[in-house]
């Protein structure tokens, strides 16, 4: 019996950063540590997406005790929609993670499903597990290292963390915990690699107030309008309050600041004068110099707030040589392209741009995982989240701090790793994969990502579904198409018919190099269907190419 | 008794970085932490230095329970044998600091003192208190930060520290044991404040060896010398070992280098291929490109090894063109002038001169105490070790660390910090100063600072001692005249009584301007002596000033 080894076998987030999904399994209990899809691949998020091949766990249906959830980010939440009407197991989380789980679930009409808050620092038990949520700093409130005590000894998994000793509000990182675990004895430590590669210390949210307090005093006379990550809910109250402290109103833009920053309200993570905050229809009420607007679009994401401002689409604001836009953010490799071409549209309207100092990173660098590891000693270490270099970096730092070469763990998806006080190794493999998603048939999903309804009221969109055979990209049926918000909706089959038969052929032109290049096929749809429409009717809506691939 | 309250009662050390001492009092129980000696005002290292007042102490002698001695540097243990004669208390330290301080005070003839070593992790008793020794990391093995239980609570002292996840022996800063003691509750942190101005954290002690691997590398075929501090053992240690990776023969060159190199030998911390290490006369059997040499003069001392070597006068060393000089230290503030003087003499001879990255720092940056107030969480902060800059910067971390403004406190020496769970405040004064101290009249002081034996052979020593009245400067006896290593010793009283008179006469001149400028009146007597003795006997001997300021 006590010699039964615990096993943690990575099912996504192992060859990439996005898609976390890990299972722990000890006898016949399996748990799942975050459920996640993996970030936007192209410059359409939220409409192409994937989540892990659950397949292990489906054919393990009855074994899954629980999904225990790290933090309410996409990359690690935003699979259980499409997990959860397969697997009906409860859900664990800190509260504003079930908070955002719950809005989310709610979006794709998904119920039934048992979810429990657990107060940070406290425990809950999943089949042969029990649980402990570790107070952590990150980008989102809320997020938690997981202490997961097995009869084979206790697992750290840090879930995504920095050390940040001056949080915004809150408390730092419980290291005292921490400290006593590792007194007691870590098993194996699943660690966040994202910024493995980065030496020193991950800077303290705090080194963004200073910047932003500095940037508020020199544009003094100017409209101030930041980019951010939606996310950041501390983050984006800070700016509230400094705001406020220089005798400027906020305006929040964006569907998904609103939503996570009415979640953490709910929760009474409130830290800002009320008052500050009025409301888009407002602005023409105020001097530029006495607004400030908190919006989504750092990543030049098409259809977000300040994208809009750029191309003059957006209802309310129009960019003029007295706005400075700060960028609060760093882009996401993959989005370089979209938002340089969004920085042009504002610097051609005169912008003042400022990108330097005011975004700190969310994930932990060298010295955090050092110290993490000089408070754990873990037997066992699993370097986590990222490819290869991220996890290689992460497994230089475990043998750095004394952990022997063949007590690091290098794995990759799919990898069973068998643990024991007395040894561990690679037991065996489970299936893999990704299962591409996207709107089509998939609740109310559409409406949910597609973002805002007066973007689309102002611009009309054109969704284009196409099925194709995962393997072999056959095209499975005739393409679908939907519009909203065009004028000529109603009247024109005959437009209609015409934008699927131009988008069967542009995917037939890129069907060869289908496999490797998705988004070449739907940008070649794309553009040759926005060509017809601009030369029918001198109009030019959002274009949604959406490629299904189906397993048969 | 429950409300008595623990006093904390800084004597040396809160008003610069040196002579550090204070007080630990409870009841009828006072404990001693350090008890150093200031560094150097001038160039003239060991001659001139001083140590706190301790007549708080004297007139408390029966109460005094004991010495905790944090580490071995001089600023923490060198005026032990000043102290004892006046105070007999045991001494309390870990194994090489006892050793340290063992040899010291065999060297000033000081005997019958009761020291204890106590091993890293253990506890003693002394009087009233119990305190633990907790590893850290420094510039010298064996650095511990003291956990002092006392009935109003617990002090942690960190003594001088930094937090090393890898240094390059032992272990790191046990911030576990740190962490058990934050959770069971501390009453007051007394923390070192050095490098509290300084961002970030402090590198660890590996960055040194990576850099000096990239030095040997690149310079394979030249003679390669490091001037270092001769207490960082561990940093010597590994130099020996790369020196060996390099197929190269080490000599180390210096007396304190030898000396502090042994007594770690002593203990067993040993750490290289001992046949690496020749000695000085064995230079000639080897080519440049074999060699490395590890001396002292770091800072520009005026007869250390490095020093020697710059003006010619070293016995075995002639700096060449082919001669690398690498400079892992750092200037002491007061030193520049001298090291640049050295610089200039290694340059002049074709010397190529390295500086950088070739040093980490010994103290807490930022985030290190950041981390440790964090572990912690003490109800009181008491910045220590550093000028006021410094321990406002140490002051400043405690804040945002949570510690409310009132429970922060800016101490002076001499102030009279009382403490219980419910009430602090500085409840009083004692009286403090700095005690001037020289070789003259302190036993074997002379031939223990006046550097090696060697040196003085080589080019002679005239100490010409004067005594002052402290207060108004004026001279209490004729100057007193000692010559060593020089061809008129023996035979020429007229010689020392023209010294002697040249004497005089420099300080008379410079006397009005003494208190402010002590080093000036040096100067004047040594060249004035100098130019004498050049143009008597045309020679050039070391000349040493000593100005003793006498309490009457």
């Amino acid at each position: 019996m006590k010699n039964t080894p615990v096993k943690i076998i990575p099912l996504g987030g192992f060859d990439r950063i996005g898609m976390n999904m890990t299972a722990i399994e000890y006898e016949d209990s399996i748990m799942v540590v975050d459920c996640g899809v993996s970030f936007p691949q192209d410059n359409m998020p939220g409409i192409d997406t994937s989540f892990p091949d659950i397949t292990y766990l489906l054919e393990n249906r009855d074994r899954v005790k629980g999904f225990v959830i790290t933090h309410g980010h996409e990359d690690h939440m935003g699979a259980l929609p499409y997990v959860l009407r397969q697997i009906n197991a409860p859900v664990y989380g800190t509260p504003l993670t079930v908070s955002l789980i719950e809005k989310r679930l709610q979006a794709f009409d998904v119920a039934g499903v048992r979810i429990r808050a657990v107060r940070m620092g406290y425990a809950v038990t999943c089949g042969a597990f029990r649980v402990e949520f570790i107070r952590t700093n990150h980008s989102i409130p809320d997020a938690a290292m997981l202490a997961i005590y097995t009869p084979a000894g206790t697992i750290v998994h840090t879930g995504d963390f920095k050390v940040d000793f001056t949080p915004l509000y809150g408390d730092p990182i419980d290291l005292r915990r921490l400290a006593a675990l590792g007194t007691k004895g870590v098993l194996a430590l699943i660690s966040d690699s994202t910024n493995a590669l980065v030496r020193g210390m991950t800077p303290s949210e705090v080194t963004v107030v200073h910047r932003l307090d500095q940037l508020f005093s020199r544009y003094k006379d100017k409209r101030i309008i930041i980019a951010t990550f939606a996310s950041n809910v501390d983050r984006v109250q800070h700016m509230i309050r400094t705001a406020a402290s220089y005798g400027r109103r906020v305006v929040l833009q964006g569907r998904s600041m609103l939503e996570i920053f009415e979640a953490a309200q709910e929760l009474g993570y409130r830290n800002y004068p009320e008052d500050t905050l009025i409301k888009a229809d407002e602005i023409g009420n105020y001097d530029d110099r006495e607004l400030v607007l908190i919006t989504t679009g750092s990543q030049g994401e098409p259809m977000a707030a300040l994208t809009r401002m750029a191309e003059g689409t957006h209802e309310q604001v129009k960019i003029t040589e007295n706005d400075v836009v700060i960028y609060s953010s760093t882009p996401i490799p993959g989005n370089e392209r979209a938002l340089a071409s969004t920085i042009n549209l504002l610097e051609q309207q005169g912008a003042t741009m400022v990108f330097q100092d005011a975004h700190v990173s969310g994930h932990a660098c060298e010295e955090d995982l050092k110290l993490i590891y000089s408070l754990l000693t873990p037997r066992y270490a699993v370097p986590a989240h990222g490819n290869y270099r991220h996890r290689y970096a992460g497994a230089q730092i475990a043998l750095r701090m004394g952990v022997p070469k063949d007590q690091v763990f290098m794995l990759e998806n799919g990898d069973v790793l068998s643990l024991t006080e007395e040894e561990a190794g690679i037991s065996g493999r489970v299936k893999t994969g990704e299962v591409l998603i996207d709107g089509s048939g998939i609740g109310d999903v559409g409406s949910v990502v597609l973002a805002s309804r007066q973007s689309l009221g102002e611009s009309g969109v054109i969704v284009i579904t196409l099925s194709v055979d995962h393997r072999s990209g056959r095209l499975l049926a005739d393409p679908e198409v939907i519009t909203r918000g065009l004028l000529f909706e109603k009247e024109s089959g005959e437009i209609l018919t015409a934008i699927g038969c131009i988008a069967r052929a542009a995917y037939m032109e890129e069907r060869d190099i289908l496999h490797s290049d998705l988004p070449a096929a739907k940008g070649r749809i794309k553009y040759q269907v926005l060509d017809y429409i601009r030369s029918e009717l001198g109009r030019s809506p959002v274009v949604l190419p959406v490629i299904t691939r189906v397993v048969i």
